[in-house]
């Protein structure tokens, strides 16, 4: 872990106020995308006289936000202004932040990150500078990088972020031989889960899940936590069909009309039984290929078109294994829960099956973010480096 | 994990001071071993007026060192004795330490733990009860059964206390497809290891593993740490050999006349070979059986007889799957190193093979004693409930 993030910034440094400004951001978690986590102060005469963040999708932007908290809009005059991310320079949902300060007339621009997307890219910065605002860009960047990976990630590939889940033992079993695996871990592992569930926008499982698990894939989350959280997005359910689909009878069938369910199939479903399942509520989805690896890589394209910015793989093996390849690794981040016990076996079944990688240069490295406990078990959060 | 034992004891209690105790004591771990670790405190009128511990196999006993650091022996009259385990009432290595205490003329003396040796077991706080000492017993009992749990489990089974040791990936697996395996985790992980090796009694491998890795299995520490590090402990390198043997160009046999290697040998392996390895310096112990869980047992009593307090089993899969039954578990303590990557592969490795456990409720279950990290790798230990 980088021990360099828990380090606290100098007393109003540019790189304090932006550590305010990035945890202002990050309170927009699973309710902006796709657009990026963004937060800004706004800060004179070495005082905050201002906050926001952008709270939801369709809401206003960070910039905005912050220059409605003041008392009265003249405040502003002479403010320097944080933000994660260059203010945006176009016509949207809202209208363009870089002129949003510049009427306000503040006196400096201090930006972590610029936004890679196209009808922004580096244009906020430019008006910004034409007004006569002096700008500075890279304050935290890392930080501000890290924290909107999965919207930059889509900006830069059109892929969604993958967030890979599994719970195993800490022999690293999914499942005892005979097949049995509810449960690895405990109730307030569980909830987490259901936390994660509630703030992507598709969970994502394999057939061999579907006829296992037979899983409902929705964020159950009622406890007294659920009420810091924010409001849930309702994640899109996503079966991978290789061959087969899913039993009429299945949980995510039966729930299909209330909860979206999509089907990615190959070319090889029955289509008579994928027409039953559509009329169940289904949507069906053609992916022109039945190699399995292929069949991710365009399941991931389709979903970073749709503007998904983070999937949540919830297996099973089979599923995760066509995520690893020898040349590429499709998974950026793993949340890893460990319960303390252990299974044994040779044939009782690990989180990642498929071919695996023949050679040790070839696995994927991760940083681990954090490590948490949570009663006996263990959670790992690791991102791709 | 148990947040009870993180709190501080209110001060000038009697658990304030038996937890200075239980510190002191846990100074002696590695160095002490077959006895127990054990601490002791003396206090008069609310203040620490000596301290002292077990320091190794041999020397002064916890009671002792606490009373010669005194700075005259008058001092200790009158006084309160914290002691972790019951005061010894027999002529061993050296003389018993109720009688120390009792011609120290100490008012009264707490105990966390009671000492199942048969040669004490309720003796010692007899004496100093006779004596007309005031016994307190049962202060952070908890405690001090944790800090000496191999000790108690040696005494109460005849057996060692196991200790299970093993590197994996993210996705639970030792090895690639290919069975390439160094390194999943870094070298601070590798030290501590070498940490542990320098601790125990005996390293325990099955053949297999001495056939893929040729391993050397000592403690080689040699970085800064090693000067805070009791001096080390050769554990003795043990191997279990159902048919196979270790090669005459093994490390292990090459550096056997060195360094002690003993070969737990089942009927099945080949004698006229198992003599060669002898005359290169191997010890060699008969089992009677070649089932391999009845091996596991016999090797577990046989070095339980000879003394053994930890023992570590350092892989492979096949062996340690011959620790984890239906009806029981004899793993004590799991060391887990979790690395921060992914190999993948239905046919990689994890570490614990063999048949495993059908059913879920046979699992066995752990306590959650500390998760660490160390880089990018995670350490769990966890102990059996």
């Amino acid at each position: 872990m980088d021990s360099k993030a828990n380090q606290e910034p100098a007393a109003c440094s540019d790189e304090h106020w932006m550590q305010i400004a990035l945890s202002l951001a990050a309170r927009g978690q699973g309710a902006v995308e796709p657009n990026p986590m963004v937060g800004c102060v706004l800060v004179k005469d070495q005082q905050l006289i201002g906050q926001g963040y952008h709270h939801a999708f369709g809401l206003d932007h960070a910039e905005v936000d912050a220059l409605k908290s003041l008392a009265s809009a003249a405040e502003a005059e002479g403010a320097t202004a944080y933000v994660t991310l260059e203010p945006c320079c176009h016509h949207g949902k809202t209208p363009p932040c870089s002129e949003a300060l510049i009427a306000a007339k503040v006196r400096r621009v201090v930006i972590a990150l610029a936004d890679p997307f196209p009808k922004v890219s580096g244009g906020g910065i430019e008006q910004l500078k034409q007004a006569g605002i002096d700008v500075t860009l890279g304050v935290l960047q890392q930080q501000a990088e890290a924290l909107n990976a999965p919207y930059l990630k889509l900006v830069r590939t059109g892929m969604p972020w993958v967030i890979a889940k599994w719970a195993m033992t800490a022999d690293g079993k999914i499942a005892t031989v005979m097949g049995e695996s509810q449960w690895i871990t405990g109730q307030q592992s569980r909830h987490q889960v259901h936390l994660l569930r509630s703030r992507v926008d598709a969970i994502v499982v394999g057939m061999g899940t579907v006829a296992a698990d037979d899983p409902l894939l929705t964020a159950r989350i009622n406890n007294q936590e659920s009420q810091s959280v924010q409001p849930a997005r309702v994640a899109q359910r996503i079966v991978l069909c290789h061959k087969r689909l899913p039993s009429s009878d299945a949980k995510l069938m039966q729930t299909a009309t209330k909860i979206p369910t999509w089907l990615y199939c190959s070319p090889l479903v029955d289509s008579e039984q994928l027409r039953v399942l559509q009329e169940m509520g289904a949507q069906a989805v053609s992916l022109s290929t039945s190699d399995q690896s292929l069949m991710v890589r365009e399941l991931l394209t389709k979903l970073g078109d749709a503007k998904l910015s983070n999937i949540m793989i919830e297996g099973g093996g089979e599923l995760l294994g066509s995520f690893i390849h020898t040349q590429h690794c499709l998974i950026d981040e793993c949340h890893v829960y460990v319960g303390a016990t252990l299974f044994g076996g040779k044939q009782a079944s690990g989180p990642i099956a498929g071919l695996g990688l023949p050679h040790l240069d070839q696995a994927p490295r991760f940083d681990l973010q954090s490590v948490d406990s949570f009663g006996q078990d263990v959670r790992m959060i690791l991102r791709r480096i």
